[in-house]
């Protein structure tokens, strides 16, 4: 198995992108990533995405986005894992680069929410839940995770306002990055008067509904080495699975695909938590990220809230998570989500993050999930040199 | 790079199944291959399907299926390339296999088209095409292929029943295969008479809308002979692309993105057109498979139909194709498409074909096309020892 290296990567701002396509999204940020790489031509393309279909009526992303990018004729697929798409495209790109079967691969993660009505989308996002157990009886994403967190106040004796301390993190180092949607911090206070969306979830707990792109160049590490001066290794990129429906799952406040795919990665990289220099999770809301802490081995069970609370997450604490804003202030373009994840921890092993840089970061993990936690993908990034 | 082997299929009959759902048919897939291949576990499952968002509300296909099918835990995504998605979640495993990511790989190709109403199954269908320039404007993808015959009539003089050589060899095969959705043969004559769906393409020159769904169970190639007494080895896995949209082609009558893929598949396996005993190509409608034909080197320009009328593409002619009846006559459930071709490779080279036998099978290529060429996904699979 050849080694796989990052030697470029490219975003467009998120927002509400109205008067941007789909495909020029995605152009933007591939040819933002492959002129970061120095490189014109590549040997695959993989496209991370999951509502173009049913919000923009366009599937077959792959070839579209291949030829609009003057791309034509490579190899071109989209890769679907519900929120989990863009990190599934990357390891896709990956297993494609360590077999041998393509030496330079971009993987773009596009999502264009914004085009449609609000109900739309919500419904739409609802198809990262189990259609017949979940959503046919009114469970929307959203409502997934309000029971979750739920459980976790109940369970562990957390207060609703307790939750805020991730909002206000994630909008702090938001404030600091020109691709977030949201540049500009929140006050605690303000956490407890915002207006409720599904009880006990409220707006500043939620990740919005947003369009943007994000890509990624991968080549095997010995080719890296001569195309940039910058290449950054991808020592683990892992997947862990479990039920979509929460009800059928072993313990609900327990993310096993969390665990299975962190341990996968820990284990191809030969690394723990304590070499983790930063960790960008996937805190859709408040819940996500506290879980996500927990079955990542940063916290014990109950205590990825009490980890937050105790000034363990912001840059230059003990696992600095959302450096760039996270999907709360940056935003989550769904599918493309993961593939921000990996542009931004590129950014701080370069050392480019800027006032949000995580001082000496060496060692950054991106965990990219789908749907509450049916679907786990974990990248360990190093730098390399 | 290591070799890849096939060493278990496994598919449903294909047809009308409002009885069961999308999840119910990928299991009985599923566990027909992994039965077939003696196998309980699986490293990784990918799913190929395009129209499960649009038509039955769910993705996040992968989880799903995996943890359906007792498999929850390992990594799985959901592939799409349109019509041409079985093939490249194939195409995905191959690549998990051989780059060592994985060693027991499923792939499954499931589609569920027939519980919404025919005009739904129609625009969804046609997300396949491109949908600012194609689809906005009216055209479905049956429209794009009658285009295309129109043109080819027009070209090379071909007359309207001409045509008809393709449905009646899909549905002479069709008649042996338990697995087929049309089990009869059809006379040429009804070809001229059959009611006219999109002009000149007719109800026997069009695959139907159908369920079904399609699996084989991937393993490196020296673990899959101690596993299986027939596996059969994967020789080549190419990918060539095109513009989605027909009007931007170099030449709509030359499918330049199946001419990729199959020179690429033909320089991986060392082998050419001469060499292949069997070709399942993608005959949605009589003109991609004349189309296909010439792009794979079986036929000059314009000949693909010359050549089927010759009786060159019968069992025991010059190159048959569509042995088990092809999307005609088994059926095209699209993401499913792909895999059921390889399933069908597969018992050619096993010697289990039956009354569609094609006698020494040795080495067979299965295509599998994406919308009107945009993706074309080739596999050469060879009988070992």
């Amino acid at each position: 198995m050849r080694d796989v290296a990052i030697i470029g990567v490219g975003q467009t701002k998120v927002g509400e992108h109205w008067d941007i396509s789909l495909r020029h999204l995605a152009l933007e940020a591939l040819q933002a990533a492959m002129a970061d790489a120095g490189v014109t031509q590549a040997d695959a393309l993989y496209v991370g995405n999951m509502l173009s279909g049913e919000l923009t009526g366009q599937e077959h992303l792959g070839a579209l986005v291949a030829d609009f990018a003057g791309l034509r004729g490579i190899e071109a697929f989209k890769v679907e894992a519900a929120s989990g798409s863009g990190a599934a495209a990357l390891r896709t790109g990956c297993a494609a680069v360590a077999s041998g079967m393509a030496d330079i691969v971009v993987v773009v993660g596009v999502e264009k929410m914004t085009d449609a009505d609000g109900p739309d989308t919500i419904a739409a996002l609802a198809m990262a839940t189990d259609a017949d157990h979940e959503a046919a009886h009114g469970l929307s994403l959203v409502a997934v995770n309000a029971l979750l967190m739920r459980r976790y106040m109940h369970e562990y004796g957390y207060s609703h306002q307790d939750f805020g301390v991730f909002a206000v993190n994630a909008h702090r180092n938001g404030a600091n990055n020109p691709y977030a949607m949201f540049q500009f911090p929140v006050k605690a206070e303000r956490f407890t008067t915002a207006p409720m969306i599904c009880d006990p979830i409220n707006l500043l707990d939620s990740s919005p509904v947003c369009d943007g792109a994000a890509a990624v160049v991968l080549a095997p590490t010995d080719v890296a080495r001569t195309l940039s001066a910058a290449p950054v290794r991808v020592v683990a990129s892992a997947v862990g699975s479990d039920t979509v429906a929460v009800h059928d799952r072993r313990d609900p406040l327990v993310l096993d695909g969390a665990v299975l795919s962190t341990r996968r990665a820990y284990g191809q990289a030969g690394v723990g938590p304590d070499d983790i220099n930063l960790f960008e999770l996937h805190g859709a809301f408040g819940i996500m990220a506290a879980l996500s802490l927990e079955a990542a081995g940063f916290a014990d069970r109950g205590q990825g809230l009490r980890l937050a609370l105790e000034k363990g997450i912001g840059i230059g604490d003990r696992v600095p998570i959302a450096t760039m804003g996270g999907l709360k202030a940056r935003g989550d373009p769904v599918g493309a989500t993961g593939v921000y994840q990996i542009v931004e921890v590129v950014q701080q092993l370069r050392g480019l993050a800027g006032a949000n840089q995580v001082q000496d970061a060496r060692i950054g993990m991106a965990q990219n999930i789908g749907g509450s936690g049916a679907t786990v993908i974990t990248h360990i990034l190093e730098r390399m040199g």
